[in-house]
């Protein structure tokens, strides 16, 4: 049983509402769409109810897009731990440092929320045929997902995307397109290919529901943490889906009831030096990103030159007083090893640009000793063992 | 709190009983030593308490090797999905057809419910730098679990292990020596090199806890099938340290009254035509196994030419009325790409193996058509992408 209700536009633009019953892709205004729920309603759910639900991210299934009876489409993603860093905390003067580790998702990345609930959406609504322009991991995650749901997948992959993407594409059945240049291209060229054949595209924010997987990584920290926040999310940001979940999933986590009203956590989005969109907009004081020219970094999930939610990104940064860090390729590998080294969890580069960003952070002044931090290990180091010396 | 009261000879030989609260590692007659707990006592122990127990093995804590106020080294091993696969159950003929996918555990392989329990006790002792001889995974989680611990790490691997391998451990800081021949050879080395420096030996068997991170396995699939037991096990076994802890499993779930006692399930060791120790011995009625000569496959865990557990592992197939399938290297790595493509699932070499296994038992007759099996998929197929066309 889900609150799920209608799609709005997230700007809100005034457009629509729109039907979920129907393929939904963006605003008329060209922003995009997001999912909404009967709160008032959803106000009877209680955490009680928690004890018997399965340990996936769909135990929060009332607050998810399920229509009428839906089945997920699960391979058991989320509900990852959230471990206390002590060593690694202490290497930093910090107390409270805490590791949300994604790579325990199936595919090896959060990817695999997001895209748990786009192919149970794409599912409902008919697609056979699903396709997603990706950095790497969130095309791996489709395919699965799309596997899964016996649907047909076609995954966009730069063409410099390294071999294990591609590969694991190849495992789960998907045909995969290598594509000259970047995420961009490749979802051009997804959308001039897939759009004649109706091709379901489930691009980043271009379809609503990766975002509603997404935001159960802070359903998750609700309630691992007791139904309280910690005082910092570190967020490594490419398409920024996940820290939109979950600025979305604060406000619905109050409205329902289960966190009381209180200070939200900052939010940091971390990218790296060689693709910084966000990073420099915040500083810039924008409301939208410039699209980053020539971008270029190991963490492939960074190497995102435009993210469309840019404006609802910033937003977030902005209302929780958060901010922005750029960190080098070097800084960012060498902390991957560092967290490996202290507290025995596999990072990919990405989970590694979060450690750094929190060392500036902490070196600033910025974080405190006492301060309650999560950093966000988005994905495993196996895809990414080259980078390593 | 723990049930856990003493160390017992596997055989049992009559020598002992062992005090946990010094190093043990074998019993003087030579076989491995059992954890014991006082089921009597434990039959207070509800299921009911599991509803606020952590997502992880833990949660069986009551029945895990603790003693005082040891704390788990935890990375949030365990409790991973039985996923039901329809899809690849239609091709066999089989109507209900589970995967336990074990890829979802940190380090991506079931080796870490072994290494969470073997490094909580080594800690626990005070040890300070651990070793072990392994095919792969079992040293990447082992590297993994000693850096939670902060432990030293001495890892043994043959000189020809895939890359993956060597260098998961490497970020987990762990020293790794390469040594010629297999995975015996490393035993012999390591035991050879750490024993005059007092480095504490977690090898397959050698030390008595990683079995009762292993039994979990069981414990799980028992709570996620609501106490009954599926028809057929099929286990891919190298050291079949797995099938032993879900043997003693059964037994202790039966005593402690969690599960009535009913039809085990029959279990099926699954092992590569290139290295099929236990298969020849079971075929040939022997109680323990002879060595394999040049032993050889691409399923690494599987490149054990002799388990010092084999004739728990023999009892168990035979008390079980199951059996014992080798299969060849062509078969297991199409059948990766079978559960990969059917169910999105990634799936290591050896969980390729128990599907051809499954597939030659269907065949033959032996499995039926509403045969509720399980597939344990014991890793991903990250670490082996080389091995597929």
């Amino acid at each position: 049983m889900s609150y799920f209700t209608h799609l709005e536009c997230a700007v809100p633009c005034g457009a629509g509402p729109y039907d979920p019953r129907q393929r939904q892709h963006l605003c008329t205004c060209g922003a995009p769409l997001l999912a909404r729920y009967d709160l008032d309603r959803a106000r009877q759910w209680s955490p009680r109810t928690l004890a018997d639900r399965p340990s996936t991210m769909w135990r929060y299934a009332d607050m998810l897009p399920l229509l009428d009876d839906d089945e997920p489409v699960t391979l058991g993603e989320g509900f990852t731990p959230l471990l206390h860093a002590r060593a690694l905390g202490r290497t930093l003067g910090l107390s409270r440092l805490y590791i949300k580790d994604e790579s325990l998702n199936p595919t090896n990345s959060f990817k695999a929320r997001g895209q748990s609930a786009a192919i149970t959406r794409a599912r409902a609504l008919g697609a056979t045929t699903v396709s997603v322009p990706s950095a790497g991991n969130a095309g791996n995650a489709m395919a699965a997902y799309a596997a899964r749901a016996g649907m047909a997948a076609q995954v966009f992959l730069p063409r410099d995307a390294k071999a294990p993407f591609v590969r694991e594409c190849a495992l789960y059945g998907a045909q995969v397109t290598l594509v000259d240049g970047l995420i961009t291209d490749a979802g051009r060229l997804a959308a001039e290919r897939g759009g004649p054949l109706g091709w379901y595209d489930v691009s980043t924010l271009k379809e609503p529901y990766r975002v509603e997987g997404k935001k159960t990584m802070a359903y998750e920290l609700a309630e691992q943490m007791d139904w309280t926040w910690p005082d910092w999310i570190v967020y490594p940001t490419g398409g920024g889906t996940g820290l939109i979940g979950m600025w979305k999933a604060f406000e619905e986590l109050e409205r329902i009831g289960w966190v009381r009203p209180q200070r939200r956590p900052r939010m940091v989005s971390v990218q790296a030096d060689g693709c910084a969109p966000i990073v420099r907009a915040f500083a810039q004081g924008t409301e939208r990103a410039e699209p980053w020219a020539n971008a270029k970094t190991v963490a492939d999930g960074l190497r995102v030159p435009r993210a469309i939610g840019d404006f609802l990104i910033l937003r977030a940064l902005r209302e929780s007083g958060g901010t922005a860090v750029a960190v080098s390729d070097a800084e960012l590998v060498a902390d991957m090893q560092e967290i490996g080294r202290h507290e025995g969890v596999s990072a990919a580069p990405e989970g590694g640009a979060a450690l750094s960003a929190i060392r500036r952070l902490v070196r600033d002044g910025r974080i405190g000793s006492d301060d309650t931090v999560v950093l966000f290990n988005t994905g495993g180091a196996l895809k990414y063992l080259d980078v390593l010396p």
